[in-house]
This record gives C-alpha cells, structure tokens and sequence, in this order.
C-alpha cells in the first residue's frame, strides 16, 4: 500500500490528474502539486475547491518546483511523504522526475515519452533511448515506474493487451485510431501544449510493418473511417510513443497510429511548418538577437487549457485489431468515447486533458492498493489491465467494443474483479450504464 | 542642372536606383549609395561592375548611414556633393532624410509614403498626415522634392495625369490595377520587405468612391479582369499611398487600387494574420522576453531579393480609366508590362523592384537635366507626364494604351521630346520597338 501523491505539471492534463485524484483521496491520501509556476498549481487547487471535487477532507497543497531539479524534487517528494509521483509535466523533465524517485523509492508515472528539447522526432527505438535504460536501476531499487499511461500511449496499450487476452488467439495488426470530432470557437488551438504537439509531426513518422521500422512523411499516408459515435474521420499516419513498446513488447508484425487532422489543421501546420515557424533552432531578427520560432508560435496560440469551455463534441480513439480466433480470421475495434462538455462539467477540461489524466489518476490508485505495484519499469501493456479498464468505467471512461457480434461494452464478454471491490469508497463520475 | 546622386536604402528597390543611375552617370555624375549595413551596399557597387552597368568611368561608392540620423544624413549629402537623394530606403526614414534634404539643399525623392514604424494603416488623409506638412518649408528653402515616384505610387500617377491631358476631357474613374502573374521557386516569399508589405493589408482598406473615403476590409471586395499579357488575374480592392494624392490633386470622384492576389498568398497571409503572427505588438515568450511577431515571420521569410533568379513571367500595373472624351463615354487602360527575367539579365533584380526602381531613377534624371527640378514638394501628378513616361521608354519600362482603337504604345498617340534630345547619352536598355 502506498499513500500521498505529488502531481508534477500544472497544465491541462495535471489539472485532471488533481481533479481525479482528489475525487479519491480516501483511497491516495495526500495531494500535492508542484510546477514551476506557483499560480497555476494555486488555480488547480482552487478548481478542485470550486468543483466540490476533494472526496473528504484532507491535504490538497500546491508547490514551487523546477522539475529539472533533481535535488529539490527528491526533497519535494521526502518533505510531502508522497509515495507516489505522477509526472504530467512537459515531456522534457522526465529523466529528472525518474531520478529523484529512484532516489526516493517513491513510485513513478508519466504520460509521454521522454523527450530532449533539441531532438526533434528521434529515431526508432523511441523508450530505449531513455527510459528503458533505467529498467535495471529501477528493478534494483525497488521502484515502481510506470511509463506513458494517458490514454494514448497508455490505455490504448491495455486496450492491446485486452485484446490479446480476450479477443484473440494471434494477432496481425494494431491500428491505433485517435480522433477528435469536437469543436471549440478559437481560429486555431492545438489540444496540449503547442510546443510538443508540433514537434510530433515536424520528422519522419516511423510505423511498425512486417516487423520493421517503416518510414513516412508526415500527411503521406491518409486513412478514411467509420467510427462508433464520431461518424468518418480522416486520419493521417502518424509516429508515436506506444508504437515503441508495443512492436518489443508484443508479438505482433503490424502496429500504426492514426491521428485525425481536419482539412483546416493542416493547412494551418503546413503553412507554419513550411514558413520554418514551427523551428526550434533559433533565428537572427532583423533588429538583432535570437528567437526560436516555435517558441513565439507558442506565445501566439491560445493555451489549450482556455479552450475547454467552448468544446463540444465527442472525441473516439481506440484500437482496431485484426488476427485469428479459434483459427477464424476475424476483428475488433476497443474503443472509448468522451464527451468534451461532460468533462469540462466535471473537472473543468476538456476531453483530450480528461482522457489522459484519468487514467493517470487510476494507475496511482493501482499502485496506491498494490495492484500495479510492480516495483520495477513496466509499459502498460505488461501489466494486467482489467483493472485498470474496470476502474477508468468507474471514475469517467468506459470501454466498449465493436465486432462482427455488435457493439457493446468490454464488461459484457469479461469478468473482472468489480472496482467496488477493490475501492470501497470511490469518487467521481460513474460511466457503467 | 544638378548633378552626384546620393542612394539612400540597400534593398531591391535602392540595387536597381543604383545600376539604372549608373547606367546614365554621364547625366548624373558621381553615385553614391548608402544604408544601415555597408556590406549590403557594396554587393550593389559590385553587382553594378559585375553587370558592366557603369555608363562611364566615374564615382560609384557605399557609405554606412543610419538615415533616421538627419546630421549624419546631411554630412553624407555635403561630404559627397550630392545634389540630389533617392530615398528607397525603409518607409520610416522619409521624414528623417527630407529633413537632411531641406538642411542642404539637395532635392529629394522617394517612392513610398511616410510610415511610423507603430502604426499600421492609418486613416485618410494619408500624405497630409507627414509630407504636406513639409511643402512650405521645401518652397521657402527652394528644394525639389518628388514624393512616391516608384511605379506605384509613381507611374500609375503620371497615367492618370496623361489619360487627363490626352485620352479624357472629364474622368468618371480610375481603377489602378497591379498585378504580378510572375512565380518563383519559393513556397512563399514577399515581393519587397515584408513588414510593409503586410502592412499594408492588416487595416481598414479605403477607397475614394464618389468623392468620400470608403472603408471595406482586406480581401472583401475582389474583381476579376483580363488583361493584357498576363491574362485573367484576380485582384482585390487594396489601400494604396497614390489614392490619396490623386483623390487631392485630380478631380475625379472614383479612384481605386486592385492588387492581384493568388489563393496561396492569401491563405499564407490569413494563417499568418488570424494567429496573430503578423502583429508589431510585442508578445511575451514562454521562456521569459519578449518579441514582435511580425519580425519574426520577416526573420523565417526568404529575403525578397534572393527570389529574382527563378523568377518568371510578367506584371502588369496600369490605369484603367473611364470617363467621356468630345461628349462621349469611352475607356482606357494605359499600363506597362515587365518580364523577371529580362529585368534580372539586366540588373540582377525581379520586375517587382526594378518597375519600382527605374522611375525613382528617371526622375533623378529629369531633376538633373532641370525638366523636373521644380523647387517645391510635388506629388507625380502635378508634373508634366510625357517627359518621364518617354525616358523610362529609353530605361526599360515602356507604356501601352488599350481601348476601342487597340492596343498600342502611348507613343503612337502622343508626341513627346525625344529623350535622345533630353539626354544626348543614354544608358540601359530601350524598350521602343
């Protein structure tokens, strides 16, 4: 059993990390919050406030912290007693964040793979540049780190291992879908911070076929479908973190990822992008001195955080898998659908910081009652993931499926231990119809 | 007779100032060319050797000046002899070098209206808003000055004057139109700077139409026309410096600006303008600082001159009048057609700055031959049209009428000095057939 949680971030995804682990302080204890902005972590503490969110009285404390800053995370994370540590900051910190855990023996979770802010769209293989280096240390120590669970990587990783579990006997192909049908009133906004979202589709885009690293461009390859819930979507081929572990860590010859872009987003990236504004090596201004164009990119767009109030619409991502069960070819999308309104009703975000902050929350409460207390490295498809797809239906996210036997929710085909069960007082928003 | 030119500005526009005023030193003495960065100013002094464009043997030299500087602009324009300065520097140093101008003497000339480097667009009246302030102080101090004498404003100027005094007894409307049916290799560059280029177009929009100022927005109002060469081209209602000079000095009730656009250019500039990009306001960086958006986008966009090698095709800028000459209605498009690459072969430049360039320079000649040396600030259009119109004839940029009798040179109209008879040796290219 482990008690108290630090949050590390303090943008849209740490806000709903807050909301959800305050939702369920009963079963995490302490919430702490630390950035390296005091007022927003303030103004995360005041939301949950306003929003009646704190399950029962209890610490809920924001904190100054360069994440950067090993010494004085380590010392953050002694000083709260936080037995685990939820890293939602930007993808940059998280070596830093890992380090002071190992120091600690605090647990560790993040939603993104480490990323270096000069490196752009690094070669393949993606975690073992960072992360997986650290598996030894991590067994060694004791510590419990558990990588890239948001929803995408993350959920979408269990929805894999679902799949293999439950679904079928073998499998050819993984097609990850994550498309967002919703609409908000600005011109233009990316849904998390600018500076991440761009970079993602500024290099080649490396997908797993035939058992390879397969190279494409960006808005190359463009994929039409028909989704539950969000009608036809179109998706462009697009590299991301999950496609790393899942081609090791699953026998599996074909995984891709398909990110859905309007018309409108991509005109607008590829003009930015062919203008050298979505830069991060700096350029000489005309009146002297340097600036990175991303940068002021960045300045100019909205926060995304400021979009959640107008968003309407749903957003669906799930995983379409194809194989073979009892020697018959067949396939199954297992998906989720979230509301952007109902999200920001709750917790004041919209659904993208929602879907990936809940089941950051929900790995915390794994770990908090040992479920996922591994003590060593893990991806999310190496651990069991009934229960974190049991718990997620109980705190605002269900899964459902959809085969050649209709559409319906995961928890009509498999037994899993009730969350009741494991969580005798649970907070939040209740999905299971 | 005045003599030694004094360039002010190391831009597209200034580089063909100076090759064409080479290419007539012996009427112009010494060149002197001058800017913020020397470097800039002597690849001029080289591309002119390089092209062989020095009429004769003779002074052709850079100098380091900041113009915004009046003492340091005057001791330029005494240390050199200059008698007469073209201004094709920054829209922001007019009022600084006029000032230097009346302190000496020498006459002065630009090819563009004053600007204030934090005002965009500012309201009609535009000219009196800076220059006409000046026209007592030039009268009493006997200084010459030509105010916007490039193409346009400039030329479109002297059309409309000689559509008044040969094609028209009274003008119902004159509709400039400007257009460049040229490409270049380049996803996307601007014609000259691009701060003032853009400049232009984030404001209100006003036209003169039945004699009031009219506001419409950029890009609401677009016409198609089919013109000569370039054929059909879209173009739309453009705020431009000669509107408000002719709307002042010519009795004309309809007097509007058209500038071609393509879908792409105004796409990129709708991206550019709707995220806030194009702004002089200083915006603040994620990092800490702060910096101007629209010089960034200056700093990531090709410098305008490097476009002129790949450059090919056409502009087209004219005057389309109409009005009633001996009672009857009648129209016509007086307009001149420049070629890229013939402009590049020639002086290294696109037709954009060499249609600019090349009246500026004329106009130099026409004030030191004493034709146009008029000792008072004068708009185009109060001085005689046909001596400039027949010289430029000699310098490359010829002038066409098109109307119910066909399409012709001006010159088969209208009987002019010979510029042989102006100046005995001309340098340059001739246009006449």
């Amino acid at each position: 059993m482990k008690r108290n949680v630090l949050i590390i971030g303090a943008g849209g995804v740490a806000s709903v990390v807050a909301h959800k682990c305050a939702q369920n302080n009963a079963a995490l204890g302490d919430i702490h919050i630390a950035s390296r902005t005091l007022g927003k972590c303030q103004a995360i503490v005041e939301s949950v406030h306003a929003k009646g969110n704190l399950q029962r009285p209890g610490t809920l404390k924001a904190h100054a912290l360069d994440a950067r800053d090993v010494q004085a995370t380590a010392d953050l994370i002694r000083s709260t007693n936080s037995e685990i540590v939820v890293n939602a900051g930007s993808a940059f910190i998280n070596m830093s964040v890992m380090s002071a855990c190992i120091a600690t023996g605090a647990a560790y979770i993040d939603t993104a793979i480490h990323e270096e802010p000069d490196r752009i769209c690094e070669q393949p293989p993606w975690y073992a540049n960072y992360e997986w280096r650290r598996r030894d240390e991590c067994a060694k120590a004791g510590v419990t780190a558990v990588l890239g669970i948001g929803f995408d990587p993350g959920v979408v990783n269990a929805y894999a291992r679902l799949a293999k579990d439950e679904y079928f006997d073998s499998i050819d192909s993984i097609d990850i879908i994550d498309t967002n049908a919703g609409s908000h009133d600005r011109y233009f906004a990316t849904n998390f911070d600018p500076e991440i979202n761009f970079r993602e589709f500024t290099g080649t885009v490396w997908s797993w076929q035939d058992r390879q690293w397969t190279p494409n461009k960006m808005f190359e390859v463009k994929k039409n479908w028909d989704l539950p819930v969000v009608g036809n979507q179109t998706t462009y081929l697009t590299g991301h973190d999950e496609l790393h572990s899942l081609s090791a860590l699953m026998d599996v010859p074909n995984i891709r990822f398909w990110m859905g872009f309007s018309d409108h987003y991509i005109n607008v990236f590829t003009v930015l992008n062919k203008l050298g504004l979505l830069s991060e090596k700096p350029v000489s201004l005309p009146g002297g001195g340097e600036v990175v164009p991303l940068q002021v990119v960045k300045a100019v767009l909205p926060d995304p955080s400021s979009l959640a109030p107008s968003y309407r619409g749903y957003t669906c991502i799930g995983d379409l898998v194809k194989g073979t069960k009892h020697g018959k070819p067949r396939e199954a999308f297992v998906y989720n659908i979230c509301d952007h309104a109902a999200c920001y009703r709750e917790v004041g975000s919209q659904a993208i910081s929602y879907t990936a902050g809940v089941p950051a929350a929900a790995a915390a409460m794994l770990i908090a009652n040992g479920t996922w207390d591994v003590r060593r490295m893990v991806n999310v498809e190496e651990l069991p993931p009934l229960p974190l797809l049991g718990l997620m239906e109980r705190m605002g996210l269900s899964t459902r499926v959809t085969d050649e036997h209709g559409d319906r929710s995961v928890f009509a085909d498999v037994e899993t231990a009730e969350p009741e069960s494991q969580f005798a007082d649970l907070g939040g928003r209740a999905v299971l119809a």
